[in-house]
């Protein structure tokens, strides 16, 4: 368990500190500016030291390796190696991905809604290379990226890169364009920061479990159609609804307005770690086709393709049973969810509230004001052996101190009541 | 042969063009300055209409898939996804890279000279990778980069997307530091540019299949220190040398001078593609703790770690017979060197030069002047169905236009000598 919390983008561990230990070069001299704002995080550090049997985490906000299909894979693999393939397996290969997974995309994405060719995939190296990519393409240092509050950590992590200033997108359409512009322009300097996209996790989001229903994705390309940016959905955790019926992607509503993928401005990033296995690190892109002509380059010059055998495979588990395997992980997250909310009912004090996920593997908690959450994860873990991750890295304006994120997707129900029953003390101290 | 020959970073092939089919966005308009500089070649374009069977390829620079260790990698891989291994097989990993492949890496760079610690060593996704995080952590716009006159493709193509300028690196030493810091500032505009590393591929380079020698490693690492620069050193074909005693590594070099790895400036990029296989994407960066500090933050925004059970094959396979394998190829690749070495001796006219590499997989053929790679590719195409890439496109200054790069490592020895007696006919014609 400890050893799983540290492996989600909230909570990787890092290398050890940055200081030389002779007199070396002035590095961060000649680092780029942007390397300013690659930082560890103390959080992250904190969570590093919890590698303890006795510590039960909500930490992590990874699957469950019980759950992974390791003997198709060994068979897909195994498969992938023998004959003819075996060279190709090995090989190099093209930028765009292996051609029989994107037809095996083309499909996938039709039932959501989206019709698409080929041309409009390509694979990544998880969805979290589509985020770095995408703020590769569209951002110049100033630019503005309209995120939530909070967002995905790992998607401010990848953008922070490029430089950009963020801009708080609310999906209830009360702030004008204009309003928008005037501040990017703002921020900007002389000349002016434009804004360049609007990132949504529109599927029970991470970090809030949270679900944009039909009428905020239209308020978002509404919004996004007046300032003439691109949207790009994040839809990492879209396969895993508990409850409810589907909302189309922000994509496929994006298509019923212009009449065809090529037309539309939206990105949508998918990813086989939430429903496969992240280890393998296959994602993919599909958008129209100048994004993708683009990015192909891109992908090209920064790391030349994703793994061959990687894709083959993905490919070879995802063709025999993929909706077979996401029956069967849904049936275990649910019920954890199902554990966790029933757990907090029972002891979270008055004036704790929390979300209700239809779907994914977060909770997410807001404490009363005057609670902060990294001193809380520091009381829970030295008192009850409860850990979590506090809330405020997911706000890009440093807001959200009294909010706290939960995954129930590595904890039995047992541990799940036990750890809340925990939780539920050390916050009732607080 | 004629897919294989489309799939080097020189070579491999692009997503359909640029040109939306209705009326979508302007997409131009709202991608990043630095997306300008990300263009298909054009002769990538060319060689994509090659993939026909009667066809003799000069051109890939890839490894001969049937060297490849198929039968280890697929042992590799069923053992990691049996028994306790399976679940972190699948799972993600930390950004550092996994840590049994981070220990034999630090005694195999012990065995070039290079005492490190398992602190010391990044995995990277391929050293294609490595090449784009160093353009990302070292490159503001406007940075200067020096790269050699030729250099490798994928080297410029990388760094482009952080928008630097390029300044000649000779390793001569017959130009000054203060040369080559006017230089920068010139081109850096108000304020100045700044000169940030040195880029080297120290042996048996690609194009030119040339390998610097002891001096001329310290005539660069002389110059790096009087600028206070970083080295980058590619390694990618070091491992593949068949003449000739090895010349420490730049890293190896830059150790003695300053007594341990943390005080030097030379970041080594490695690669087991060219060993043991390309389509796993595995590579490795050794450099001083406060760079790969810095790398593995970058790593975990850009894509979060590489592939897990990659890692473990990788591991598996070089830890069971690395050197048996390296002996085993380079025994094949030296033997088509030769016949080509000793077919170009046979048929090229008078007035055409070509280097003698001692490994690698590369000759570099300069034509007389009046001669351009391009056209004498079409022709050569057209008339012999003989490819090659034409030389250009590996200068940063657009020269180079007589030069072309000859690869030996996927041709038998047969087709090498018909191959290269069909390129004379050309060449004479020409």
């Amino acid at each position: 368990m400890s050893r799983q919390m540290q492996q989600d983008s909230a909570t990787m561990p890092t290398a050890p500190g940055g200081a030389s230990t002779g007199h070396g070069l002035d590095w961060p001299a000649l680092f780029a500016t942007r390397a300013e704002r690659m930082k560890a995080s103390e959080i992250r550090e904190l969570l590093k030291l919890l590698d303890q049997p006795d510590v039960i985490s909500f930490a992590g906000g990874i699957p469950d390796p019980a759950l992974f299909p390791a003997d198709a894979f060994g068979a897909a693999l195994t498969s992938a190696l023998s004959g003819d393939s075996k060279g190709a397996a090995l090989q190099y290969s093209v930028s765009e991905g292996y051609k029989p997974l994107r037809d095996w995309l083309v499909t996938r994405m039709a039932s959501l809604g989206v019709e698409c060719s080929a041309d409009n995939i390509m694979i990544t190296s998880g969805s979290q290379q589509a985020l770095d990519y995408l703020g590769k393409l569209f951002l110049s240092p100033r630019d503005t990226a309209l995120v939530g509050w909070p967002t995905y950590l790992g998607a401010l992590q990848a953008f922070n890169a490029y430089e950009p200033s963020y801009d708080r997108l609310t999906p209830l359409g009360n702030r004008s364009a204009a309003d928008y512009r005037e501040t990017a322009q703002g921020k900007g300097g002389p000349g002016g920061g434009k804004v360049k996209f609007a990132y949504a996790s529109a599927d029970f989001a991470n970090p809030t479990g949270e679900t944009l229903q039909a009428s905020a994705r239209e308020n978002i390309l509404d919004l996004a159609t007046e300032l003439d940016i691109a949207v790009i959905e994040d839809a990492a955790y879209q396969s895993l609804r508990y409850d409810g019926d589907e909302v189309p992607p922000l994509l496929a509503l994006d298509i019923e307005r212009n009449g065809g993928i090529d037309n539309t401005r939206t990105i949508y990033c998918g990813s086989f770690s939430k429903t496969l296995a992240p280890g393998l690190r296959v994602g993919w892109v599909c958008a129209a086709k100048p994004v993708i002509s683009k990015l192909v380059l891109m992908k090209q010059a920064a790391d030349l393709h994703s793994a061959t055998l990687n894709q083959m495979a993905i490919h070879q588990v995802a063709s025999d049973g993929f909706e077979a395997q996401v029956a069967r992980i849904k049936a275990t997250y649910m019920a954890r969810r199902d554990a966790m909310l029933a757990a907090l009912a029972r002891h979270m004090p008055e004036g704790v509230t929390w979300t209700r996920p239809d779907g994914g593997m977060f909770v997410w908690v807001t404490l009363p004001e005057h609670f902060d959450g990294a001193a809380l994860l520091a009381e829970s873990i030295r008192i009850e052996r409860v850990a979590f991750v506090p809330g405020k890295a997911f706000f890009a304006d440093g807001s959200g101190a009294n909010t706290i994120r939960l995954s129930f997707s590595c904890a039995s129900e047992a541990m799940i009541e036990e750890g809340i029953m925990r939780l539920g003390r050390v916050v009732r101290g607080g």
